[in-house]
C-alpha cells in the first residue's frame, strides 16, 4: 500500500463536493447538459450561469466520475442521466433538500467532536415537530423509498391472503403504506406522524388515488393510540433513530396493535456482524450519532433479540436490492 | 458500468466524511488508537469521549479506509500513522485549520451554485488582512508544503553559483525562503506579506535560526515596492489566485525584480490541457473558484503564455513529487 496524504486530504474536503452536486443539482446543470450535448456555451446560457463557472464545475464533475471529458466535450454518465437529469422517473436530485439541507450540514460540521464525546447529538430531535425540515424531508426522501415501496407491495400482493388494515407508523411521506393500498384495492391504510408532515403523505395518498382509504393519526407515535386489529404494521426507517430499549418499547406496541397472525415490517439499515460492511449500512451508525441522540445502525442479531423481547418468535431477513436497505419481518 | 445512484448519494455526504476527519483529528484519536492499540475502551478514556461515539466513528473511519478492524478491533492504516498521529514527524492534521475552517465550509457550502453563476466568489479575498484565517493559513498549510520546500532549497544549493537575495512574495508562513536560508548560508531573504502573516513567518525564521537573514515587507505584494536586483523572486501558490492578465502584472512585477541572470520560481497547481487531470491540479481550479474571485489552475500552455508576456524567454517545469505540485521556472 502507497504511503500518501492524497486519501485524507480527498476526504478532508468532502464538503466541497457535497457543494457542487448541491449547485449542479439547483442550476439542473445535468439536464442541461444532455439537452446541449455537452456544449458548456449553451449549456452556460440554459442555466443562466457564466461560462467559466461551468468549465470549473464541469472539469470538477469529471474529475469526481459524474461525467466524461472527451475531446474537450462533458458528457453525462449513464448513472448521473439516469439519476440526475429530471426528466428521468428515477430521478432522485431532490434528495439534496434534506441531506443537503442548511440544517444537516449544520448538524454535522458546527462541532463534530462533540457528538464523538457525547455519543450522540440533540440532533433534529431538538427541531420542533412542525418544522419545515420534516415537510422537507417527507418530499426529499420519495425517490431514495420509491423502489423499495414497490418491492413491498408486489411482494405483499402475492400473498394467498391478502392483508385488509395496515398501520404506517412515522409515515411521513406516506409511500409504503400508499403503495400497498395501490397495489391491494380492498387495503386500508392508518398513518401515523406529525400534522405538518401527514398533509405531504396526504397530498401522495390523493395523488395516487387512495385518499379514500387513508386515515391518519395526527401526533408523535410516542403519545397517540395506535389502535389495534391490523394485519400489518409498518416502521419503516423509523427504529434507526432510537436506542435498544426504546426498539423493544415500538415492537412490542406493534405486537400489540397486530391481529392473530398479524406482522410487524421494519425496513432498516442492517449492516453485517463486523459493523463495517457493506459500505451503506455501515455508514449509517455514524449518520445515526450525528443527527440522533441514541439512535444506531442495528445487525441482524440486534433486530433478533429486540424482536423476541417484543414477544415476536421468528424474525426474517430479505435484502431489498439495489437499495441498501434490509426488510426485517417480525411474525409471533 | 453499474447503474446506480450509490455514487451520487456517498459524494453528496461529502460533508460528513469532512466532519468525521475533524472531529477524529481535534480528539487526537489516530495517535490514541496508535497508543492503546486499537482498544476502544482505552481509546474512549484517553481521548474523553464516550465509547459509543468512539465505537461509531472508529467503525465509519474504517469504512472510509483510514482504519482497518480485524476481530474487532481498530489499527490505523501506515498512511494514518504517518499523517495523523501527532508524533509523526510527516503530521499533517492540523490543516483542518484551513482547510476545514469555518471560514472555508461556508464559502463552499452557503450557496454553491452562486459561484458557479457568478463565475467566482468573494471568498476570502473580501477577508480583512488581519484577519485571523490568515494565521490559520500560515500555521496550519505548513505540513503541505514543507516537502516542496525542501526539495526546492536542495535543488538551488546544488547550483554551482549560490543565489545571494532572495524576495518571497505572499510568504504566508515563510517556510520557502526559510528552507533556503537554512541551505544556504550566505543568503538573505526578503518576504513580503500582511502584518499579521509577517510574525508567523518571523517566528519560524527564528525557530529555523535564521532571523538575522530575514528581512520584511509588510503589505499587500500589489501595493508596496518590492525593491530589485534579486536573484531569485518566489511566487509560490500565489498565481492561482488571480486572473490572466493579473498574473501577467505580477510576472512582469517580478522580471523587473530580479538582476541579470536571476530567475522567478513559481510553485503552482498545474493540470494537464485536458484539465481534468491528474485529480489534484484538476479539481484545483474549482477550489478557485470557490475560495477567489477569478482564481483558476492554470496549464503549462497558460503559465507558458504568461511568462513570455511578462518578457521571460524560457519556462521550465519540474513535478515536485510525490506532492502534486509543479515547480515552474521562469528565466530571461
Amino acid at each position: 500500500m502507497t504511503i500518501s496524504p492524497d486519501h485524507f486530504l480527498n476526504e478532508l474536503l468532502g464538503y466541497q463536493k457535497t457543494a457542487a452536486l448541491k449547485a449542479a443539482i439547483e442550476l439542473d446543470l445535468f439536464s442541461a447538459l444532455a439537452a446541449e450535448d455537452g456544449d458548456l456555451g449553451q449549456v452556460s446560457e440554459r442555466t443562466g450561469t457564466s461560462e467559466r463557472g461551468i468549465r470549473i464545475v464541469c472539469d470538477y464533475l469529471t474529475v469526481q466520475g459524474f461525467l466524461e471529458k472527451e475531446n474537450g466535450r462533458h458528457r453525462i454518465t449513464p448513472s448521473s442521466q439516469t439519476f440526475l437529469t429530471r426528466a428521468s422517473p428515477a430521478y432522485m436530485g431532490g434528495i439534496i433538500d434534506f441531506l443537503a439541507s442548511p440544517e444537516m450540514i449544520s448538524l454535522w460540521l458546527a462541532d463534530p467532536a462533540s457528538f464523538v464525546r457525547k455519543g450522540g447529538a440533540e440532533g433534529l430531535a431538538n427541531i420542533a415537530p412542525d418544522n419545515p425540515i420534516w415537510v422537507k424531508f417527507a418530499r426529499a426522501m420519495v425517490p431514495f423509498v420509491a423502489p423499495i415501496a414497490a418491492t413491498i407491495s408486489t411482494e405483499i400482493a402475492g400473498w394467498p391472503i391478502q392483508p385488509k388494515r395496515v398501520l404506517d407508523i412515522a409515515a411521513g411521506h406516506g409511500l409504503f403504506g400508499i403503495s400497498l393500498a395501490q397495489a391491494i384495492p380492498s387495503l386500508e391504510v392508518t398513518a401515523v406522524d406529525w400534522p405538518a408532515v401527514l398533509t405531504i403523505a396526504c397530498e401522495n395518498a390523493s395523488a395516487a388515488g387512495v385518499a379514500k382509504r387513508y386515515r391518519t393519526i395526527s401526533g408523535s407515535a410516542f403519545d397517540v393510540d395506535w389502535g389495534g386489529g391490523y394485519d400489518i404494521v409498518l416502521l419503516t426507517n423509523f427504529l434507526h433513530h432510537f436506542d435498544r430499549a426504546t426498539c423493544i418499547n415500538l415492537l412490542s406496541r406493534a405486537h400489540r396493535a397486530i391481529s392473530t397472525g398479524g406482522r410487524v415490517l421494519a425496513v432498516e439499515m442492517v449492516p453485517n456482524d463486523d459493523r463495517v460492511t457493506p459500505p451503506f449500512p455501515a455508514m449509517f451508525a455514524y449518520m445515526m450519532l450525528g443527527s440522533t441522540p441514541s439512535g444506531d445502525a442495528y445487525t441482524a442479531s440486534d433486530l433478533e433479540d429486540m424482536g423476541r423481547q417484543a414477544g415476536f418468535s421468528r424474525i426474517l431477513f430479505k435484502t431489498a436490492e439495489p437499495t441498501p436497505e434490509t426488510l426485517v419481518w417480525f411474525e409471533t
